[in-house]
């Protein structure tokens, strides 16, 4: 971003006056287009979720059992939700995964969060959608240990994402919907682009990514990172 | 980048001269110190990596039968080197991977390259290195048909560079051991920061990175990327 500002400017060429005019024009066009981040300083912790599955209450009686409630064996970060006790094994085509971790509570509908990795370890293509956008998304075999469900679509890649509170929001100088860039430091640091960052006053501040981008960007839980540039909806 | 060079300047505020003159200031240190790739409208094939295994003379034949050689099963992109034909089991204290591609031609010592991801899996955490650089890393044990080999040393996890020729590097104005930006787009593009240039007649010009690199970013094979910033060795 810094370099495409100044695409007409060489090394050594004499910096003239209408040069330097160019580049104050450019560089103040480039700063109302771009919102700085006003608590650019503030780090985000990260989350990185590994595989897991959210059950509908049918598909929860029918692998575990009638009447079956999930067992909660940990608070996640994000208010109201947990790791459940129960874990799944999921079938594809070219392989199976066990101790597919159920996250609850139970919802509307059962949907299945893999990585790209475990897609091709499933012989599944995960497309990268938003928590909740599972339309047409490719189905799976999920087996627990009182029966198995054959899903018709829900099985997808979680597309990255920053839960906030509005306070949050507010010093980040974005609103829900916004998306932004997340830089990150170290020797596999960079930045990923395109965060969509959702607001909500249940909400925890925490950047979730996959395992995908946890391992090759060399993050782990609770790790800092920064919110870059910031895009409007 | 952008914004951690006007790290005074907020928006809104009057933009006086003696502000210009900074900001203009600041402009010029930075372009010095980062050099434009003058080619950076060139795209850059990329090559993804698969866990796979470098083999020694000994070790191939402890794995594979007295005064074997490998089996040329597919070239790569890179001069003289092949996938073979071959392929071993990695037995580590938590997992076993099978089917682990053997690359040739033989090298002076073993050496495996796995994903962070594939760590996980095996239980053993591969440092992230140059090619060759394996002194102090994990061993594992790899099993092939004909026997097995304990490696006290040897797991890696490759770390992300570029193969180009001089031409090449002339035209993207970077030498061998430049560390560069590489910029990906899409959904899940954003910057690989930190990736090391290496410059030899006989490279075939690539951008290697591993399976968790790729997913992370929605790369494949033969996808193409653009050098961003060039920070010198």
């Amino acid at each position: 971003m810094a370099i495409s500002l100044f695409p007409k400017v060489e090394r050594g060429e004499m910096m003239e006056q209408k040069m330097i005019e160019e580049i104050v024009s450019q560089v103040l066009a480039a700063m109302s287009g771009t919102k700085q981040a006003d608590a650019a300083i503030k780090g985000i912790p990260v989350g990185v979720s590994n595989r897991h599955i959210h059950l509908s209450d049918e598909h929860t009686e029918t692998l575990f059992g009638s009447g079956y409630t999930l067992t909660r064996e940990k608070e996640l970060k994000q208010v109201g939700e947990f790791a459940a006790k129960e874990t799944v094994t999921l079938v594809g085509p070219k392989g199976v995964i066990r101790g597919v971790r159920v996250l609850g509570p139970v919802r509307k509908f059962t949907q299945v969060e893999i990585s790209r990795t475990d897609g091709f370890s499933l012989g599944v293509i995960p497309p990268l959608r938003d928590s909740g956008s599972i339309k047409g998304s490719p189905g799976i075999v999920v087996v627990g240990p009182c029966g198995a469900v054959t899903l018709s679509e829900g099985v997808i890649c979680a597309a990255r994402h920053i839960h906030m509170q509005e306070e949050d929001a507010r010093q980040f100088n974005v609103t829900d919907g916004s998306r932004v860039t997340v830089t990150v430091d170290g020797p596999r640091g960079g930045t990923f682009a395109n965060v969509l960052v959702r607001v909500n006053p249940s909400f925890r501040l925490e950047f979730h990514i996959d395992t995908d981008e946890a391992n090759a960007a060399g993050l782990k839980n609770g790790d800092m990172v920064k919110l870059g540039q910031v895009r409007e909806n």
